[in-house]
């Protein structure tokens, strides 16, 4: 699909090739005459583009966030590549998970690294009920490729390839510690960590332009379509102890908390408390940097976050 | 089990049998000596005991809504037949579905016409796939058993046997008429509220001495268990939508309204806000109406509900 | 006031009359020429009008919602037509009841047909207090006439004629139904269902260019001034028991259900708490119906209802 | 009603006479034998009673707050007079305002001072509109009588005569202060004051026994209630604005502050705003000083109040 | 800084100077050409001011409530002075106290009227410890310049020259009036009615371009800023009670009066109660005049105001 | 004080010490004498007392969490130690530090291990200034000994001699893990995790008969004192960097996560997020635990905890 990637566009090239929208927006220039910018990015960086003719038909068709196929020129501007687009339409066809990852950052450390963290840390658990269980996850070789590259949440700024794996993994590891420190069991509540969010591989879907949410996805979410995954799992694990079950779907239904926040039932055991507190840690704090890597106001203070109800302040180095 | 019923006890009888405790108080007589005094129930009706040795040790080892072993002589006491315990224990044991209906009223109507309406209902669901799946509810006889017996919810003042069936067809035919004014799907409509409570029936159990929550019932809950129900029974039926099955669970997952009364998700289709609405009304009114038939603080008035947070007021008939 | 309906605007003809604005926003055509677009309406149907002279100083004179005068020539553009608009003013004269039903269309079935079924739901109570209360009120014409042409909100975005009784109307039948079902007294439940929402004849009223709130209906709110509305018309009616005249306003002040959405007290009794649930169902499902004619994003889902704090779906008919 | 009070009670007399009940508990003398210990309580002062025979009968037939009936006779015990109760009973006519004024003590300052100020107040309004409001209340001698007489609140712990009045009063004089200082509109400011809660003289009523509810109170409460009144009042007044007449309404309305407390409309003039903080202020100062009178843990911190969600602190004079 | 003042502005003057940006937007004139408008002001009026050329640029690079520096020429336009701007940017120096009064208007009656009604109120404190802390302030020069000149919050509409001080000063008038009424001790009082706020000469700092916050006091807030400014100064005072020391400094935590608006503690003596809801009264009446005066919707109703969530009603005159 | 511990009671012996009482109730022998069972304690174990004669008398003299002083004799019953209790009354002298540790048990591992544990943490602090802090602590011996003493709280359930360090301490251990998977600044995480519920030495008293609330610990509770302590502390340190200064006060003031939990500002940098994450985690875990030690209702299910609104279960073993 992608034949030209950002980092190796040259000037007065040809561009003719995919990019996913980042920002789009539309000004005048110093001499009145109004124009559309759009930030187009592919996995190796970003790029400006700008539309100085038809800027409202070519630019209502599409969205941030859209993949978008287009048809320009590099040319040099303030010693910067900006492409001068001629066309540009959105990518109406649904991408395959290797186009989609041609588009969007991986998360950090790189996806490699993630999944030896996850096959390490599934390695070493002890109960073998729960090691059969992700033995037969990893015979799920579809469900496995979407959990590894899904972004762990939609339409947040910076989405990224393997997001879901980064979390799942850091709130294993972060959790697994905390077991020893309060006394939960911490083989149940690493597997409850890797599969608290579990659901989202069929919560979340490509779209035509990008990611977003499965029907199924808006009417049931990730807690329950987590549930309903595990419950057809397990009939496929010998002698899997009904209590075991139960607690694993109770870690995944509790996992927001309370009522409030969608979790229907209150964590009720040591496990699912330490998966409930590291997760809201782990996403808050993602949350957070991702927010000050976006929009701070100046050096120190990050700019008013709506969801959080909150600025952010940044720590001076000193 | 039972032998000799309430309505049968004569003055001066022998009574060796089970009952079930509906309150539970200790007093003092007019030359201040302290007894206990026990409202002991089964299907045919009510009848005071009282302990009069060894007041503290028995009465400590029941409470209300256990089924307890009493042995007791009848006498007469102003008119009215009394018990007089010697003896009175808690039953340990499990009680089956029969066992358990000798101790319990039956829900308006009775079971029989409580069924019939419930086949009346299901009979006329003209879309093929959701008739398809009641047919095959209908094959399972033990959770329909389960569904037909058990009362809408635990501890609550009076209990009835077949109170969850009464709850879910009298949502089922309200729902049906609010259908046609609302432009809903009727089919859906009837199926969601037939099928809104089902995860009920692995929520409440059988518990030694008279129903109580299962492990998962507690852990899950029982919108939970209902989707989970439904989605072990779906792959029985051939071509049975996808979005149907998505709709159905929407309905279980939703009816609860919001997040803080226990849905993540609101009602989001037509279908899943009728069955909301009338589901609330019906439960409410229920409520209501089983609070001022125990608690009425005069002619007009009930006494405080800590729930609903009021009082309730009966409408003069004049 | 209307001469000419959008249904028998001719191409070329001269348009000088008066409309409802539906929408109105600011555009650039191809050639990079600003213009305003605004969809003009009367009970016949819509019809585009474009502004491209003194764009920002007529947009600026009038807004959605209201009643303009515009003189303006129809011509043909891309087939369908268009009012080329040379003036356009905000009407600021308070328009009659007869002359705002030619900018509003009906609501559903009809006003006649909604009428018919308000005075066979009043003839059909048989308590005769109840039945009297009617009568008197059918003696005031004025109110009736109001009530009957009213939409149920302002500001919504298809407000129509009828739409308050439409609204009455409906919760009456359909919690006649549920009183049944639930023991409460059907004529109190009519009677309640009719007046709840009485008190929007005096908090809605027509202003410049269309409907608005009054002075009192901003300070006091509907539930108010239907108490107020009722209790002067009560003296009327010889021999009307206190306890119903208080029952009356009780559910009426009491309809919105709990302190936060506006009623003071919680619905006390069976008929209060029938009309309670009506009601909002009702409204809901009307609501989100309103908001999916409206509002979709693509067959299938809504886009995000603020209010509602959620996306609709239809669940598809195969 | 009453012939001997307690301020007259004398060593060894024979008491039969009526009494509030304040307190009630039962305890067990060193010897080990049970006994009923009441505190009695009219205008005059406050004595205990104790009951020996029948303990367990004759104290379940009256509760605290209500008027009995004493059959007894005062014996010294360690200094201080007692009465040695043989009979008691709940009182359960329904009394007279006059009969009332005997067993509570009257409001701060007393009913005479109260009054003046009351009468002072309304004769420096301007306003003759208002003017001529409070004199057609001054006409209506039996509602007056119930504002002058009636308690601020039921079943709190001091109930006084006049406590509604001295709550008015208070009120009205701290916000005409405060309309000063805030631009409001003294007048108007002073007649909201003092109108704020003339709807508790339909919702209070003498039940047998003392104070309650009446069913309108309940159904209705007192926010309603005062407006109807009003409603009622105003036609009488010749040429009262439309505009004032809202107004009044509205701080009647409004002066609980917000929905969640029972205004279903927040304050929405400065008039508004100035009764709901000075009323708020007043009453919840009002509340915590009974609150210490009652009920102090020690010299300092007063025990937790429920409704308050807090202890209080009574600063040392030092 | 300044040197010619709105006031002086003569026709064709050209203008160099410093303003404070009220308002800022951009139109498009009859002729459809873009321009910017800009409400300038100092302490001694308003004026328009417009940018014809680079629109775009020049106006990206200012904001309301921003000092900028104006290069333009004064011109007649019907009938009204108006500035025709050639250059404008943005001050980035942090100005001085005596600068920043330049540009904004005085609290009402004027900064000196206020600082005697202070210093009036502070000679009538009797308690000795109390009267010594504010002759400790007094000596505190720079506090006490701080406190005389802040606004009373950053960002709201009008921010004056001393409505810290006028808010302060009006809360100890009506507090100690209302403390006569109530019984709380008029001294602590008084003396917490004038602390309560005083945590914001550290919280509001003059920026770059007007008012904002200090690091500090996004991280703090003026609450706890204001207890460590008391807890500093009091060591200076011999004796000072440690109880009393303890009831200022709660005063200051709980004036916003529960945990939700910011207080971690409730009022727990009848002072603090006083001093939160005289402090709420004059904050929100304030609020709602400043509203009441930018934005009206017509003759009687102001335009919704978002935190506040209402309109507010001008009562008419008559 | 401690002259005989429970460990060291024996048969027959007389035993006049004191004691901290954990349970205390009234019940009636199989003959029906009435008696008081009380528990009572110290750091050895744990004994029943009963009291025969003038049960109400003494009983009535003490409190659970009361420290008291006992006349009794131990006599065997069933096999156990009992304490036939001839005296007993609440000690009112004011405990030393030294002699409230004879009464309860000491934190998990021990106070040597948990202060080994504290001065090797803050030995690991590599922040120059940070480290200067916790060596000016440690050379105020009194508050060490305080924050080494006290239990984490008052009034629950199991109150351990070092539960407030304890609790300290293991949050600085997993906040420290976690600001390495966060990104957040270890040092000041560790130095926050450690100074988060510093203001509790000043909180918490020792109290006539056990641990208390001081007068400044429920006036301005632990998170202001703790910013005082800090603010007081903080001169004594030569450079300490105000921004550092301001961020472990934001540490303190945020650490309860938002205002409706007593945190008037949210967490605004990242240590400040993983502090409250943490100490939420611990106190939570912490809190079931004691709740699962003392209250559970089978096997499996803890009763329902009011302040977690939520039964507990404990996993199986399995």
């Amino acid at each position: 699909m992608k034949r030209l990637y950002v980092a190796d566009i040259a000037k007065d090239a040809e561009v003719k090739d995919f990019f996913l929208v980042v920002k789009k927006g539309i000004y005048s220039s110093k001499n009145n005459t109004r124009y559309a910018s759009v930030s187009l990015k592919d996995k190796t960086g970003a790029i400006e583009a700008r539309i100085w003719d038809r800027v409202d038909e070519l630019s209502a068709c599409f969205d941030r966030n859209d993949i978008v196929y287009v048809e320009s020129r590099a040319r040099s501007y303030q010693d910067r590549l900006q492409l001068n687009v001629t066309d540009i339409r959105k990518e109406t066809r649904v991408l395959s998970a290797r186009e989609i990852c041609e588009f969007y950052p991986q998360a950090g450390g790189g996806l490699e690294r993630l999944k030896e963290a996850y096959f390490r840390i599934t390695s070493e658990i002890g109960n073998v009920h729960l090691a059969r269980l992700f033995e037969e996850i990893k015979k799920r070789e579809e469900m496995l490729d979407r959990f590894f590259i899904l972004p762990a949440s939609v339409a947040v700024h910076h989405m990224s390839i393997g997001g879901l794996l980064e979390h799942s993994v850091s709130v294993a590891e972060m959790a697994k510690y905390a077991a020893a420190f309060t006394g939960a069991d911490p083989d149940i509540v690493t597997a409850g960590s890797l599969l608290h969010d579990i659901g989202k591989i069929d919560e979340i879907v490509f779209k035509s332009g990008g990611f977003g949410f499965s029907d199924q996805g808006r009417l049931l979410g990730h807690i329950t379509l987590g549930i309903m995954l595990l419950d057809r799992l397990l009939p496929a694990i010998d002698g899997f102890p009904d209590f075991l079950a139960d607690v694993l779907k109770h870690i995944i239904l509790s996992h927001h908390g309370q009522a409030e926040w969608g979790s229907p039932k209150n964590p009720m055991c040591a496990e699912a408390l330490v998966v409930h507190y590291i997760d809201n840690l782990d996403a808050r704090i993602m949350g957070v940097k991702e927010h000050m890597e976006a929009a701070m106001e100046d050096e120190k203070w990050s700019q008013f976050h709506r969801l959080y109800e909150s600025r952010f302040y940044k720590v001076p180095e000193r």
